[in-house]
C-alpha cells in the first residue's frame, strides 16, 4: 500500500552531498528501498521495473522512473524526473545520465539490485563502492519531524498491545493462528499500512525468533511470545511482549527475570558517545552470566525509522558510537530449543543524557485470567 | 506470511546446472526472492541479513543462512546448510565458500542486493555475471505441479471477484478503499498468505495503472478499474476487470471494446515458437490502429509463478520464443489523463495448440445495479 513520507528529503540530501564529498565519492545511487522514501519522500514501488534517485556530491537530484510509475515521483523539491518506457534499455539511459560528468566512484546503497548494477558495471569506467556508510547511516540520527513520526509509530503499538490484551479473552484454547488474525486486525484499525510481521509462539515455538503461529491451540500455563511489527504514516514500530493464560511455571519467571534484566542494563547502556556493540554486550554478559550464553542467538537490536530494520546494528563488531537521537530496538532473548522462549523489545532513543523509551507497555509477562478475562501484570 | 511452495526444487536445481555448464558459468548465486522459493521449495524471508543459495555446474547445492533463520531452511532433499551469527562476517563466510573450486565465473540473480555483491566482488577472483537468462529464465516453463498451483491460484482470485460484484452493493457513494478492504477481506478469505496489491481506481483515478485507492467517493455512472493479486499456497494469482453502477458511458464502452479487441486478438496469437514480444506488437497495433496507441503506456504482460512478475516478459524487444506451459498475463490499457482508463487482464497458459486462459471471469463491464444489488454484464 502506498503511503507518504514526511518529507525533510532535501535537507537530507543536502547532507548526503556533504558526505560524499568528504568520501571523494561523485555519486549515489539509491534503489528502491527504505533509502528512496528517506531521500525523496515518496514512498518507491519495488519491482523489477528500475527506479532509482541519484544524488550528486554537488547535491543536485534526478531520479530515473519507469514511464507509468512517473506521476507518483513528480514535484519533488530539486528532484528532475527522467523516464524510461517498457521496452527501452533503462540500464543505458542510467548510464549516459551517470556518465556525464565523468565520475570516478560512485557510492551504492545496499538494496539496488545485482541485476541492475551488474550491466551499470559494464557500462561505465567508475568504480562502484558499497555506500552504506555514506547512505545508509545518513538515517541513523534522526529529525524532529522523524521522531515525532516514530513516537506516533511507537504510541499505536501500545494501544494494539493493550486492546488485545483487554479483549483476546483466555489464550488457553484458541490457536496462534486467531491470536495473530486479532492482532492484525487491531493494527489495521490503528492505521497501520503495512503489516510486517506478526508472530505468535506459544510455548515451544517461541524458541524460534521467527515463528509465525500456526494451527497449534493454546494450553493453560504455556506462556505466548508474540512480536509485531508495522508501518503507520511512513515510520514503523515494532514490539516483542508475553502474555499468559494460567499459572506462570517459576522456571519460565527465572528465564524471564534474566531477560529483563540484561534488556534493562542494556538500556541503562546507552548515551551518545558510548560505542552500539557495548550496548549489545551488557545484555550479553548479564544473560551469559546467568548460564544461558548460547541460547541468546541474535544482535541485541536494529535501528528503526523508515525501515522496520536500518542502521545503527547494535551487535559485536559494531564499533559506531551512539548518537543524539538515534532510533533502534533493545530486544535480548533465550531460547530452549523445544521448551520454550523469551524476548522482551522496546524501542529506544538516545538523548542527551541517556535515553528514553518509546514503548511504554509494561514489560512484565501480561497474565490474561481465564475466566473474568481481567488482564493483570505478574510481578 | 510464511507459506510452503510445492517443491519441484531438487528437479529445478538439474537443470539449472545443466544450464550453468552449457553457459560455462560455475556457479550461480541466488538471494532471497522468489528464485529462492523456486530452487528451494521455501520461501526465503527477505531482510538485510544475508541468504543466499548457491548451485553449482555439477549441481551441487548449499545455502548460506542466519544462524536464527536456519531452521526454516533444513531438510531440503540435497541442499547442505552453512549457517552466519550476528557479529560475524557473512561475505566473508560466502567468498570462502565460492571460492574453494577456484570458480571463473559466476550468475547472480537479479534479486541479490548490491550490498552483498560489492565486497563480495572485492573477495574473489571470478567474474560475476547477470545470470538473468540462466537462473531467472528456468522458471518460465511451468512444470505440472505449479500448473495445479497457478491454476488454483487464477480459480480463487476469479471467486473473489465473483463473490466481490455479487455482494458489494451500489459501488456509487462507496469510497475507492472502502472497496479495496472489502476485496482484501474476501482475499484473506480465500486463504491468500500475501495480498500483493488492491489498486481501485474510479473515473479519473483509473487513467494510472498504479492507483491504489483514496476516499473519492464513486459516483454513478462511473467506471471502477479493479486490478488485484495475491499469492495461495506459494503461486500467484492477478487479474484486471472494470465495474460501474449506473449506465456505462457510450465513449467508454467505445474505448472498452477497442482494449477487449486487443486482449483477443494478443490471446489468439499465443503460440509455442512465436516471439514474446509479437504478443505485445498485436495489441499495440489495435490500439494504434484505433487511434491510442500513445496511451497504452505499458508491456502487454509479464510472466507469473512464484512471483507475482517474472519472466517471460511480453514488451517490446524481448524476441524469445514462447514455449509450452509458459504462463503469462495479457493486460492491454489505455489511459486517457484526467478523464479514465481500461485495462483487462486475463492469466493464460500456452498450450501445444495455442494458449488457455487459466482466468475465466467474464471479460465485459460488471453492471452492478443501485436498487437490486443484482450483477449484470454488460453486452
Amino acid at each position: 500500500m502506498l503511503h507518504t513520507v514526511p518529507d525533510p528529503s532535501f535537507q537530507c540530501r543536502q547532507r548526503l552531498a556533504e558526505s560524499l564529498r568528504r568520501e571523494q565519492m561523485d555519486w549515489a545511487l539509491i534503489g528502491a528501498g527504505p533509502g528512496f522514501s528517506y531521500f525523496t519522500g515518496r514512498r518507491p514501488i519495488i519491482t523489477e521495473r528500475l527506479l532509482v534517485l541519484l544524488v550528486s556530491a554537488e547535491g543536485e537530484a534526478c531520479l530515473l522512473a519507469p514511464l507509468l510509475q512517473a506521476p507518483l515521483y513528480q514535484e519533488i523539491e530539486g528532484v528532475e524526473v527522467f523516464t524510461w518506457a517498457d521496452g527501452e534499455d533503462a540500464i543505458a539511459r542510467l548510464a549516459e545520465i551517470l556518465n556525464r560528468n565523468q565520475p570516478q566512484r560512485i557510492a551504492v546503497n545496499d538494496e539496488f539490485y545485482s541485476g541492475f548494477l551488474l550491466p551499470l558495471q559494464a557500462q561505465s569506467t567508475a568504480r562502484f563502492l558499497r555506500g552504506q556508510d555514506v547512505i545508509d547511516a545518513a538515517r541513523c540520527q534522526k529529525q524532529p519531524e522523524e521522531i515525532v513520526g516514530l513516537q506516533h509509530a511507537a504510541k499505536a503499538i501500545d494501544r494494539v498491545w493493550q486492546r488485545f490484551c483487554d479483549s483476546c479473552g483466555a489464550l488457553a484454547g484458541q490457536t496462534e493462528f486467531a491470536l495473530r488474525d486479532r492482532i492484525r486486525h487491531l493494527m489495521q484499525q490503528e492505521g497501520f499500512s503495512e503489516i510486517s510481521w506478526i508472530d505468535v509462539g506459544a510455548g515451544a515455538n517461541g524458541a524460534s525468533s521467527l515463528h509465525h503461529g500456526s494451527e497449534k491451540v493454546i494450553a493453560s500455563d504455556e506462556p505466548v511470545v508474540f512480536d509485531f511489527a508495522g508501518c503507520l504514516d511512513g515510520y514503523y514500530g515494532d514490539i516483542c511482549r508475553v502474555a499468559i493464560t494460567g499459572n506462570i511455571p517459576a522456571d519460565y519467571q527465572a528465564l524471564y527475570d534474566i531477560v529483563l534484566h540484561a534488556q534493562e542494563a542494556a538500556f541503562q547502556q546507552i548515551r551518545p558517545g558510548v560505542s552500539a556493540e557495548s550496548i549489545d554486550l551488557t545484555a550479553r554478559r548479564i544473560i551469559a552470566q546467568a548460564g544461558y550464553g548460547d541460547y541468546f542467538t541474535h544482535r541485541t537490536g536494529h535501528g528503526i525509522g523508515v525501515a522496520a530494520h536500518e542502521t545503527p546494528w547494535i551487535v559485536k563488531g559494531n564499533v559506531q558510537p551512539l548518537g543524539l537521537n538515534m532510533v533502534f530496538s533493545i530486544e535480548p532473548g533465550i531460547y530452549l530449543p523445544q521448551r520454550w522462549g523469551v524476548r522482551i523489545e522496546d524501542i529506544v532513543i538516545v538523548t542527551a543524557e541517556g535515553a528514553q523509551r518509546l514503548t511504554q507497555s509494561p514489560r512484565l509477562i501480561v497474565v490474561i485470567d481465564a475466566a473474568a478475562e481481567a488482564v493483570s501484570y505478574a510481578n
